[in-house]
C-alpha cells in the first residue's frame, strides 16, 4: 500500500491514514466497514486544490462578468460587475469578510451576479463553457494550467481510497456544475459524486432542456454540508477532509461513525511551495484540538505539493 | 441475453428493450453509449411496484397519523388526521383530485402532515422505522409482504441493465428516504441512487445528527424530475420508465439523448393479475402516441406480474 502515497512524507499523519484504511477494510478486525458504507467526502477549494489568491470559480466568473459589462456597460454601476470591469478586486474580499461578520448585503449582490452569469443557460451549454475554461485558462499566480493546481498528495489519497472500494464525493461550497468537469478529469471523481452549492434549475419543456434559473437553490457550507451529504448519499461518511471553518460540521458528522477519520489540511508551508494562511480556518484549527481531527501539515506531511508539469 | 427477462412474453416490446440494450452497448455500432453515460431512470409507484389501492407510503403514513391522534386527540379535528383516525379515506383521494384540478388547499394540509410525521426525527431513526415497516407490514389487498408487491418484469429489466453497466436510478414522487431501504432490498438499487420528493433537513450540531425539519424541500414530479435528475446525476438519461402524467417530462428528457428508450407501463391487465386503470395516465398515454414512447402492456407483455411467494 506504501506506493500509493508517493508524494507524502513518512510521517504520523500518513501512518494514521494508512492505519485507518487498513482497519476499515480488514474483514476480521473490529473496525471493519462493508464496502457500501465506505463513503469519503472531500471539500474542494483549499483541500484538493489551491484556493489562493482566490477560488478558481471566481477567476471564471470575473471573465463572465467582464463580458457582461462589455455587452451592457450600465452593469458597471453595481458590484461585483464594477470590480470585474476595473480589476479592483478588493470589494470581493470585503463582501466575504462582511458575510462572516454577519452582514450579507454584499454577499447578496455577489450571489445574484453568480446566478445571473448562468441564468437561462442550458446545463449542457454551461458544461461546455466550463470545460473550455479548464482547457484554456492559466492560473493567475502559478502560471500553469488548472490541472496543475491540484494538491497531488490528496489526489493520491483519493486513488488509495478508490482502490479500497470507497465511494469518494466532493462536498464543497463551490458551485456543483462548475466542479463537475474538473472533478472527473483531475480527481477521477465522476459527476454524480460532486455535491456543491446549487443554482436553481428549471425544465424547459418546449426546448426539452434543463436551464439555470436566476436563483440560488442552496449554499453548501457549514451545517448544510452534512444535510447535503445525507440527501445525496443516504449515508454518514466514515472519512471527511476539509481545510476551513465551513468544513467543521462535515468533519464532526463523519466522526459520528463508529470508525472514522477527520482530516484537516493546514496551510502552513513556509517554503513558498504553497500559500501559507490560517484565515478562515481559525475555528477549524481550534476544533482540531478539541475533536482530535488529524491535521495534515502541508509543510511537514507533503513531499510534493503540485503535480509535475507534463 | 434472453434468459435475463424470463417474466416477459416474447413480444415487440421485449424485443425493443433488448434491441436498445444491444445497440447502446455495441462499441462498433452507430448508437454506442459509453458505460459512464448509461443512465436509466425509473419512476417507482405504478412503474416498479403496485400503487393500488394507494401508494405504499400512504399505508405507512396512515399508521403514523393514527398514532399521532392517539397521542393528541385534538389532531382529529383536522385532515388528514381525521381520515387516518376514522379510516374514511375518501378525503385523501379528493385532495389529490383537487390538486390536479388546480386547488392545492387540501394538498397543503397533506404535505404539512407528511412533513409533520417525521419533523425532528433523525434520519437514522426514520430509516429504522421504515425498515421495520417493510419487514412487518402486509399489503392491504394483496395480503403479501411488500417485497411481493414489486413488478417482477421490471426488476428483471433493472438486472438486465445492471449487467450491461447502466447506472439505474429511482426518480419518484415518493419520498426519498421512505424508498431507500426498499429500493436497495427489492431492486438492488443502492441508496445513493434514489431520487424522490425531499423533506427539509437540518444539521443538529449538538447531537451531531441530521434531522427532518417541518418543511418540504421539493415535490419530485412533472418538470421537477428532469431538474432533479440533472442535479443528482449530471447526465441526461438514455432510458426512462414511468406510468403516469407526472412522468412525461422525464420520458421526454431521456428522448433528447441521441439514442434513447422511453417506456410507459400501461395498467391494462383485464385478467385480475394487476389493477387496471388509466386514471392519472391520460396525458401520458396520449403523449405515448405523439412521442413514440414504448408502451409496456401489463396484459400482453408480462407473463408474470408479481414475484412468486417464497
Amino acid at each position: 500500500m506504501t506506493d500509493l502515497l508517493p508524494s507524502w512524507r513518512d510521517t504520523a499523519t500518513r501512518a494514521a491514514i494508512l492505519d485507518f484504511v487498513d482497519a476499515v477494510t480488514d474483514s476480521d478486525g473490529p473496525h471493519f466497514v462493508p464496502a457500501g458504507d465506505r463513503v469519503a467526502v472531500f471539500d474542494n477549494d483549499g483541500t484538493l486544490w489551491t484556493e489562493k489568491p482566490f477560488v478558481t470559480q471566481l477567476a471564471y466568473l470575473l471573465e463572465q462578468w467582464k463580458a457582461q459589462v462589455a455587452a451592457d456597460p450600465s452593469l458597471a454601476d453595481t458590484q461585483p460587475y464594477r470590480a470585474a470591469a476595473t480589476g479592483d478586486l478588493a470589494w470581493l474580499g470585503t463582501a466575504v469578510d462582511k458575510h462572516y461578520a454577519g452582514d450579507d448585503a454584499d454577499l447578496g449582490l455577489l450571489i445574484k451576479a453568480v446566478a445571473g452569469a448562468t441564468a437561462g443557460t442550458s446545463v449542457e451549454d454551461y458544461q461546455a463553457a466550463v470545460s473550455a475554461f479548464y482547457r484554456d485558462a492559466r492560473h493567475l499566480t502559478l502560471q500553469t494550467s488548472y490541472a496543475h493546481t491540484v494538491y497531488q498528495p490528496m489526489v493520491e489519497l483519493i486513488r488509495l481510497l478508490d482502490s479500497h472500494d470507497f465511494r469518494t464525493y466532493i462536498v464543497s461550497g463551490g458551485e456543483r456544475d462548475f466542479m463537475r468537469p474538473m472533478a472527473e478529469e483531475y480527481y477521477g471523481i465522476p459527476v454524480q459524486r460532486v455535491i456543491g452549492t446549487a443554482l436553481g434549475l428549471e425544465y424547459d419543456a418546449d426546448a426539452n432542456v434543463v436551464r439555470y434559473s436566476p436563483s440560488l437553490d442552496f449554499f453548501d457550507d457549514g451545517g448544510e454540508k452534512p444535510v447535503r451529504i445525507w440527501a445525496r448519499t443516504g449515508k454518514r461518511p466514515i472519512l471527511a477532509a476539509g481545510n476551513s471553518n465551513g468544513d467543521v460540521p462535515m468533519l464532526r458528522y463523519a466522526q459520528g461513525s463508529p470508525a472514522s477519520l477527520a482530516l484537516l489540511v493546514h496551510h502552513d508551508d513556509d517554503a513558498g511551495r504553497d500559500v501559507a494562511y490560517d484565515k478562515g480556518a481559525e475555528d477549524a484549527l481550534a476544533a482540531a484540538d478539541t475533536h482530535r481531527f488529524t491535521v495534515i501539515s502541508v509543510r511537514d506531511d507533503w513531499e510534493t505539493v503540485f503535480p509535475a508539469e507534463g
